[in-house]
């Protein structure tokens, strides 16, 4: 038995800290906001993010970060990417000895491109952790607060700890695979996102699943470029991390990028879709960062480009689209081939 | 124009008619059944497979195959391929010119392991065609009856031929892209078959999106590995007529496959599956197919295994998916690194 601190009490880090508690593990679940402790240490429940789930009494929710760390070996860090500089600099100030850190949180930071396990490097000193791991794959979390079965990858450049995480979180229902590709498993996951929100955009617009798997097979090749020119394996994106989760983010309406996305694709701007959601939707930020690196780096990402100037540039949906649609290339493989081209 | 003879009037065959047909060509449709013939022509509609959608005048149903494939330039083959053979032999009694030969069915033979193509040329003497083209690629008949947007591959090893049949089927709303590697375009579409059973049953037994996407991820691997085995290209895989197809077969109720699938997770026998869908389910054959070359050649086909004992041998479907849910395997890349030392 470990004990684990679970920092984020949005319905992902709710459906991990259920899946570490059925695993007999001491789980603590914090939260910045006094009154959703209050509330899911009263009722035994976190209605907001996970409806109708019951979280057993072994969870103990707390709004005091200190309280929450307190001899805790594991730290699992499921906040926003936008908070998780701010998270990680008061997480400093309240651990006293050295942590294994894995994050299941999926984005990339504009401006410098960082991936979150790099944010948490730069803020967290030394000598407070063992290794920084990340957990990534095909999960919505009301699928596995439901126990329905799952599988995830773990990845760390300490191959060690990433076994030591993947015996804190297997079991029947919930299969966790290691990978050696720390960045790939990384970018997988944040990548991702910025196709969901085409996928919900053509879905949003009264296009069919022709569309939209055809969206999805060039995103895949989009992001699978945009990885490697950052140092990922492109391997890696033929995984759970990358493929699998491409897929069940795109697919499916438990996604919030893919809602996201359908409603910007029903005629809503940005600002509506933020709001109408009241969620964060990391692949607004990550789509800005992708566009940015592919600029600068002159990789060649249309998808990407076109939901930029949607999101942030007014353009109509339909427009790109349709534009996207009808390129001009006749090849195929002129676009698999560069893929492979840029393979090491 | 060009006179193109369309041999197979299911819901595949009449919605590339209606393409044709968009493009100004003279097409005829070809259905072995006399009453189906008639019923086009005089009601314009081909109800049992594309209910609610018109048929334009310019389409002439036949039954009469010689009448059908008169002064045709093009002949585009949409049969089970169960009577491939059959029917190519029937045509090469009533051609009496070179002509180019596309396909779009997608199986594989049992114990020959003949990919479509393969089949065409051995029933068809040389001196009656040109080329044989296949095309393939995410594409539920339905929606393109819909005309909504859409995009194929199309392959041949005479890539003049390829493009000629890209310039007959190229508009708008259907993109047709070329691509030199036919063995690999024919297969995704072929195997992809397979997946789409395993999806279906994993819904059908209740697992969620989470598991199905996993069931994809791996089983993309495991026909890419078999593509490789037989020759493909795996980069082909990562394309439309690969990934693509996979996941618009996977992810939607229109997929016969898929749905046969769903039957037998709901507990169905694969009898009683196939006489309530009344309609070929191409997956069953190409399963028998698949697992006898991988038998034979040693290829690691774990979900193919699995669905050969559920259809063949009377497995149970929870029994399998929960084996292969729980596969001892714990390094991810263990997998994906066997597909990249193949790779040619």
């Amino acid at each position: 038995m470990e004990k684990v601190a679970v920092i984020g009490a949005g319905s992902w880090g709710t459906a991990l800290a259920l899946v570490l508690a059925d695993n007999k593990h001491d789980v603590s679940l914090w939260t910045h906001r006094k009154e959703q402790a209050e509330e899911i240490n009263r009722t035994h429940s976190n209605p907001k993010y996970l409806e109708g789930v019951t979280i057993p009494s072994s969870i103990k929710a707390h709004y005091d970060l200190a309280e929450a760390v307190y001899g805790a070996s594991h730290i699992l860090l499921v906040v926003p990417t936008k908070v998780m500089r701010e998270v990680c600099q008061q997480l400093a100030e309240v651990i006293d000895h050295p942590v294994t850190i894995t994050h299941a949180s999926k984005g990339i930071e504009p401006s410098t491109y960082k991936r979150v396990s790099e944010v948490i490097a730069e803020e967290m000193p030394d000598k407070l952790y063992e290794a920084i791991v990340v957990l990534s794959g095909p999960s919505h979390a009301e699928e596995v607060s439901r126990r329905q079965p799952t599988t995830v990858t773990v990845s760390s450049e300490n191959l060690e700890k990433a076994e030591a995480v993947q015996e804190l979180f297997i079991n029947e229902r919930f299969r966790v695979y290691t990978s050696p590709d720390l960045v790939g498993v990384e970018l997988g996951g944040a990548l991702k996102n910025i196709i969901a929100l085409g996928a919900g955009i053509s879905d949003g617009l009264g296009y069919g699943d022709n569309a939209k798997a055809a969206l999805i097979t060039r995103g895949l090749a989009e992001i699978t470029r945009l990885g490697v020119a950052m140092g990922a394996n492109p391997l890696t994106f033929s995984g759970l991390s990358g493929v699998g989760d491409l897929i069940v983010t795109c697919t499916s309406p438990h996604s919030r990028n893919w809602r996201a996305g359908n409603l910007l694709g029903k005629g809503n701007d940005l600002e509506e879709v933020l709001e109408k959601m009241g969620m964060v939707v990391e692949g607004v930020r990550t789509t800005k960062a992708a566009y940015q690196f592919a600029e600068e780096q002159q990789v060649e990402m249309p998808i990407t480009n076109g939901l930029y100037r949607i999101l942030f540039e007014d353009a109509k949906p339909k427009d790109v689209v349709d534009q996207l649609m009808t390129r001009g290339r006749r090849h195929e493989m002129e676009a698999l081939s560069n893929l492979l081209g840029e393979q090491p």
